[in-house]
């Protein structure tokens, strides 16, 4: 990397982008200097998350509303968070963005991050990513996610707008509504309208969301189709967002969540350095025998790293 | 309650058992003395983790094998942290099960988990109330959950066997495969054998998982078809781990995961308590407005909690 991460990043330089997120991935302490001279140039970006089940089409959607935001003179940057793409196996978007930014395109940069490995850390790491991509001027950003009961990963906390995919063919969306998915949905997006029963789940969606800030589209994602005026409601949903009383205090309340999971992070590094391995080693084998409770030996670990006053 | 909780748990007592999960629920601290006081008493059950996608008929399955269980002369706990079923519209399992226990089965226990609300508790919460079935003597404890990356209800460090739910139609074991879900898993069911692609997709994974400890099994749970052979699998499973040199290092692994996430558990409730929500407020203000990073402001969180020396 050169001299000044920081400088080449806010000039839009991928290379040192690359290599600060592989630092923030591997949790490297050299991230957070850079990370804190980029603080003050974000909060530009349109942040949006795409979340559903695996298979429903997340990759080619972002890939299609990326294509139509760059026709719109629009810098893209997308965070692949769910594993299944775009480099360990989902294929199409990784081939129709590596096209875009072999083709020379700039204005087009994309990640994925492993969810695996290192509980606790994914949150924190998108995070980091996000404000790095957004440092770098991109005008939206793209959260990809796997988003059901994924705690570590509350997209919610990160993303002005939540956009939910699903198929008509899961014929799900009831189910999907019972685990809470619906809850952190701004947009719902009804993909693969060439499979049967499209235009009823849409139909059905968009009556039951008729009184609500939720908005309902279809799509035929691999085809573009719908990808245009789903644009248009990502737009209509940032510029609502901002002209609302309520705005000021969202936003509060994602940099006060944000910073709360930092803070707890940094308590439960901090503590792992702190922990006698050998300690813990006994009191697992008195736990396992059942001839100690483990609530007594949580209590015993926190007195040998010096938490007990806590 | 009672005088005595423990001793009527350990009796068997299903009003003082439900009493202390309520407590373990709402984090309530006198369930802590309770629970203590079980756990020399536990170790005996077998603990199943049943997962899969919303719809794939988990409720459904785990009613046959309760039944079938049953049949058996097994006890039987179940906890649902799927937010989907059973008290909360998955009406099969619900009606089921209350048909046992109306009908004066004292053989099986359901409860059912709220995964909302209490971030970082869950885990917890499902770890106590394990333990807590487990002191009752139930011979089986299934645990229910919808397994997508949902990474603070980390089923593979609760469960002694790990059962995944796949259906046909859904056509997605690639995807799933993908998503780490297969990781996990000591046993696949492909349920709703009734579909079209059931048998491909079964055959397809046994192929797939010839040479693994996996288990593949075919289900039609509504009419109970294959359930019996299921259970048999689950017992098989239950024995190989126990007559396994590994088994004492995996039983080590888990009460270590365990330990240290209640370890965790308590420093992030300490921590709640002591942080001044001013200082948090007028600092979240400074991130929100640019003028302070998160990184710097998370660090005075630390301080001026007393921790900046941890």
């Amino acid at each position: 990397m050169g001299p000044n991460p920081t400088a080449l990043i806010l000039r839009g330089d991928f290379r040192a982008a690359a290599a600060t997120l592989t630092m923030i991935e591997t949790q490297d302490p050299k991230a957070r200097p850079i990370l804190k001279r980029l603080y003050p140039h974000t909060g530009h970006a349109h942040i949006v998350g795409v979340t559903g089940a695996p298979g429903v089409g997340k990759s080619t959607l972002i890939s299609g509303m990326t294509g139509e935001l760059r026709k719109r003179k629009k810098t893209v940057g997308i965070l692949s968070v769910d594993p299944s793409s775009p480099f360990t196996g989902g294929a199409i978007l990784g081939d129709r963005v590596r096209m875009l930014q072999h083709s020379g395109d700039k204005g087009v940069f994309i990640r994925s991050m492993a969810t695996h490995g290192g509980s606790g850390g994914v949150c924190g790491a998108v995070r980091d990513a996000v404000h790095l991509l957004d440092a770098m001027r991109r005008d939206v950003i793209f959260i990809e996610t796997i988003g059901v009961g994924q705690d570590e990963l509350d997209v919610s906390i990160l993303a002005h707008t939540v956009v939910v995919v699903l198929n008509p063919s899961s014929g799900d969306a009831i189910q999907w509504m019972k685990a809470g998915l619906f809850e952190i949905a701004d947009i719902l997006v009804v993909n693969k309208t060439d499979l049967p029963g499209a235009e009823g789940m849409f139909q059905g969606l968009q009556g039951l969301f008729e009184d609500s800030a939720v908005a309902v589209f279809k799509t035929l994602a691999k085809d573009s189709d719908g990808i245009s005026s789903l644009i248009d409601g990502l737009d209509k949903h940032r510029t609502a967002v901002l002209s609302d009383d309520s705005h000021a205090a969202r936003q509060l309340h994602l940099c006060r969540e944000q910073l709360l999971s930092l803070v707890r992070e940094k308590i439960r590094s901090r503590l792992e350095k702190r922990m006698d391995p050998a300690v813990i080693d006994s009191l697992t084998e008195r736990v396992a025998a059942r001839t100690l409770d483990p609530y007594t030996a949580a209590d015993q670990i926190l007195k040998q790293a010096g938490l007990h006053e806590l």
